[in-house]
């Protein structure tokens, strides 16, 4: 299998692996943004994805490659964590390499980064000064020759996606060991999930609700984990209140993708 | 959109399209081949597809690609009447394009496809004389000079994919303007397969349990369009007796490729 196809099949993996409390899967859609979205996207980011693989150009170009060619559906931005993570990770091969190609950033990645997120509906950090909409942020980080991994250094404290790059990607490589103990299959996604859902605060969540709401959503998944609630429950309750764990989702995306490129395997 | 890209959209459309009587959808895996398998395919199809949008090779070696690439999965063949329309119809580009190179298929192509054939669990026509599990068919089809659209015309009689090629892609067209008269979105696809199903044995049906079986799944589908017999009914009753009408699928999933490239919207 090629990178690229392992990079296509882990999203396809993740989107369909139920039940995943509060987020898009094979038995729920939100009304803007469904199942064939997030499927659509994983055909059209191919060619993104491909240039990734490639190991030329630069991240922060390509990463905005992904960004567009995935937003020619209605259904907003499905990937763009996702992207963070798989592109220098397709771009290195594995982690050592990927954590090699984010050192490797420049301003010139910093800035096509920022533009791409501009197509993105994604508020990266609420409070940020780099505001995305400011269009004096560009210049500010032309001014303070900022490389992409300075951005995500910066955003790495309110964005659990970002904290990757500077981590080393503490939080895939541990998706993908889960993954490994586990064992093969399609529940094991399920399981990774809950239990990285259980163990980190997903700053989506607190993004959207506050860090409140993702310690108590975090408490909750450890109760389905302790049996004292069953997942199906979480679920819904999550969807009621709009409660999606939408960075924990892209972090199991970038585990699968290096889980099966260590031998994990999905189809069993 | 790339015609590439059309081509997996319509096979990931398809069947994530729900319910779809006794076929794997959304809701309902079979215990060998999953949703997960078909949409692996999907991905694993890529270099096949565009190497029919290319217009250039084989008809019958690309099929056989196609089929090759998508077999490393554990869900056995998924798309192989598919790729028998999608393959033709990208490499034409349209149904006039698909019936003149279908015309110019040779030996070559026949050879080919029987190779390919022979990697599938698929019975074409059980009682083919020029059975794909005999060394013999080969010589033959050499010894003929029969050309690919020849194969088809020999199984047309009980093959409905097969049938397309010698019909002029009749009932791939027929779902097409199905779709584009039953408007934009996934309802439509359902829609669109239950008025094939009401109105055409389907012949994978006929050859797993005859055609006394298939003719009965065509009247209740009837019944259904009729509202005498709930949808969830007939799925519930077809999947309990291993009735898929797997050849309608194939044909679905090229229609809603030709209705794409014709403007209908699958994103509302």
């Amino acid at each position: 299998m090629r990178p690229v196809e392992r990079a296509q099949l882990a999203m396809m993996l993740e989107v369909t692996a139920y039940p995943k409390p509060g987020n898009v899967d094979r038995c729920h859609d939100y009304p803007e943004t469904r199942l064939e979205h997030f499927l659509a996207s994983t055909i059209f980011a191919r060619a993104a994805l491909e240039e990734a693989e490639s190991g030329k150009g630069r991240i922060g170009e390509i990463i905005g490659h992904a960004v567009r060619d995935t937003s020619c559906h209605a259904g907003g931005n499905t990937h763009f964590g996702a992207f963070i993570l798989l592109v220098p990770l397709l771009y290195g091969r594995d982690i050592p390499g990927a954590i090699s190609a984010v050192s490797r950033t420049d301003t010139s990645d910093a800035v096509a980064f920022y533009k791409a997120f501009a197509l993105t509906s994604v508020k990266m950090n609420a409070t940020d000064e780099l505001d995305v909409n400011d269009p004096g942020a560009i210049a500010a980080i032309r001014d303070r020759d900022m490389t992409l991994l300075d951005i995500m250094q910066h955003s790495a404290a309110n964005d659990m996606v970002a904290r990757e790059w500077v981590t080393g990607f503490r939080l895939v490589r541990r998706g993908a060991d889960l993954l490994q103990e586990l064992g093969p299959g399609r529940q094991s996604i399920v399981d990774a999930f809950m239990t990285l859902l259980a163990t980190e605060p997903d700053t989506f969540i607190i993004k959207k609700h506050g860090s409140e709401i993702a310690r108590e959503t975090m408490l909750r998944a450890r109760d389905v984990l302790d049996g004292k609630l069953s997942i199906k429950q979480l679920d819904e309750d999550c969807i009621q209140r709009d409660i999606n764990p939408g960075s924990i989702a892209d972090i199991i995306i970038a585990s699968i993708f290096i889980a099966l490129g260590e031998g994990w395997s999905w189809d069993s």
